[in-house]
């Protein structure tokens, strides 16, 4: 079955210790778009500017990204130039330059309107809405946030919740939202605002599913080397949507699998910049890692 | 087999935001101490004063702790004061008053020379020393450490690491020690070291052990309350040390069964003060928890 995916579509410049890179492929859709596209049909809902290069469009279509959902506009793509410490950890924004993004109301092709699989990735809650109010039934709902829009714009936040099957946040962000330092009490306050499933994302130290069955804690996918981690958690639910989309029998049964397939997606996302590694990936090889995985966490 | 256990016997003085509890139990031989002897006969070996309360004699005893190896010196037992800020991952000494510990010179009975499984939990790495200096050939030997012995004893340290088969140490231990912010890619290099298994500690993240195997991802049991996580690593090598010497087969083959039944016995530690919920602890209370991780972990 598809994903739908709603989210940025921008130009990174990220700088590390180690490199500069100027005008990467990057927001929260491209990098969940990616990495579902590895199990599922992919239909994307964006923005772009009349920069935005032809080998990036071209990239997504490698991928089997359908594009009927991405306007390109007069003026210029997002643009984010953001800066990491040493050890990847921290990042600092150096710009957000928001150009076409700004005015931007995401508009779905008719025909996209019964798509099963809905990830409302990273971006304003109330875009997240619009998207939603366009929709017929869809069969399973995930949205991701950031603490931004935490920060900016809880009502729409609070309100959106409901609607989704599945809240994806990090663990600074449910510690944020529901006033409560402890991550395993934070979940039942979660589900409080209305999602059936939450996962709370600890980078490197994996994620945290809490479902009516109970909690499932996910490892990451060891890395000795960390390149770039942003759009880690954007690939992350990209992978886990795809997944859940292209497997058989309930959402229940194969939410667990599909988490680690997401963070495995997010481990080749961190090692390059971009998309860079990501795009190299293959089935077969996120396959591996996630057998991999299960060899190292198995007792 | 028995287990042989030298470290700190304390008395802690706690103060969080919820609680004070003045003298406690303490010190990282007691919590081991405790922890093991779920699953093994206990040797313990450390000092206390004059004033150490009779109550803390029957504790140990209760749990079958052999105390021949525990000297009872003129003057006042070791204690900490200590206090805890409101997430519990950050607390500041407040008082460190070492009395009888500051002279202390752990001696063996003669009987205890052959003990196979040695726990050096931690205290002075001198003291270490001198513990396997009067071991014959023991089976297996782990050490434990913390960032003040890092500080202001590294090459002590260093030197007792090729003598131990398994060091223990918290993530920032492990990052400070061998000037590497990935703990990944730390690994190899405290293997280079001298230590054939090393296992890194994440508190609420679980741990990782590297051996010549290779990685093992070891969730942390989850808690909804932690009341004090003062002893909690002391538990966890505790645990894991005693269940090592209480099963059948290679080290290799129970290394990973061990380290989650030494998280389960960290998490009774977490939700009391000093020993007051691991030491209501039962070996079947732990392994109803341990069964739960692997399900909670399985995928």
């Amino acid at each position: 079955m598809s994903v739908l995916i709603v989210g940025s579509t921008a130009l990174d410049s990220i700088k590390t210790p180690k490199a500069e890179n100027p005008r990467l492929l990057g927001g929260s859709a491209s990098h969940a778009a990616v990495a579902a596209s590895f199990f599922a049909p992919v239909r994307m809902v964006g923005v772009v500017g009349e920069d935005f290069p032809k080998r990036y469009l071209a990239l997504y279509r490698k991928h089997g990204i359908d594009l009927a959902g991405l306007q390109t506009k007069p003026g210029k793509t997002f643009h984010w130039a953001g800066e990491y410490e040493a050890n990847m950890n921290r990042r600092r924004t150096l710009a957000t330059e928001l150009g076409v993004f700004e005015t931007f109301s995401p508009e779905l092709p008719p025909a996209w309107r019964d798509t099963p699989f809905v990830l409302l990735a990273n971006i304003a809650p109330s875009l997240q809405h619009h998207v939603l109010d366009q929709m017929r039934r869809p069969k399973f709902v995930a949205a991701d946030t950031m603490d931004l829009w935490l920060n900016i714009a809880l009502p729409d936040l609070l309100r959106l919740l409901p609607r989704v099957d599945l809240f994806i946040l990090n663990d600074s962000e449910a510690q944020q939202l529901v006033k409560e330092d402890n991550v395993i009490a934070a979940l039942p306050k979660l589900h409080r605002l209305g999602p059936r499933y939450v996962i709370v994302k600890k980078g490197e130290h994996g994620s945290i599913l809490s479902s009516p069955k109970g909690l499932f804690l996910a490892p990451a996918y060891p890395l000795k080397r960390l390149v770039d981690p942003t759009g880690a958690g954007d690939s992350f639910a990209g992978g886990l949507m795809g997944y859940l989309a292209s497997a058989k029998g309930s959402i229940e049964a194969n939410l667990r699998r599909a988490i680690v397939h997401g963070s495995v997606a997010a481990s080749f996302c961190c090692e390059g910049f971009g998309v860079a590694q990501t795009t190299k990936a293959t089935r077969a090889a996120i396959t591996q890692r996630v057998q991999e995985l299960g060899k190292l966490a198995a007792f």
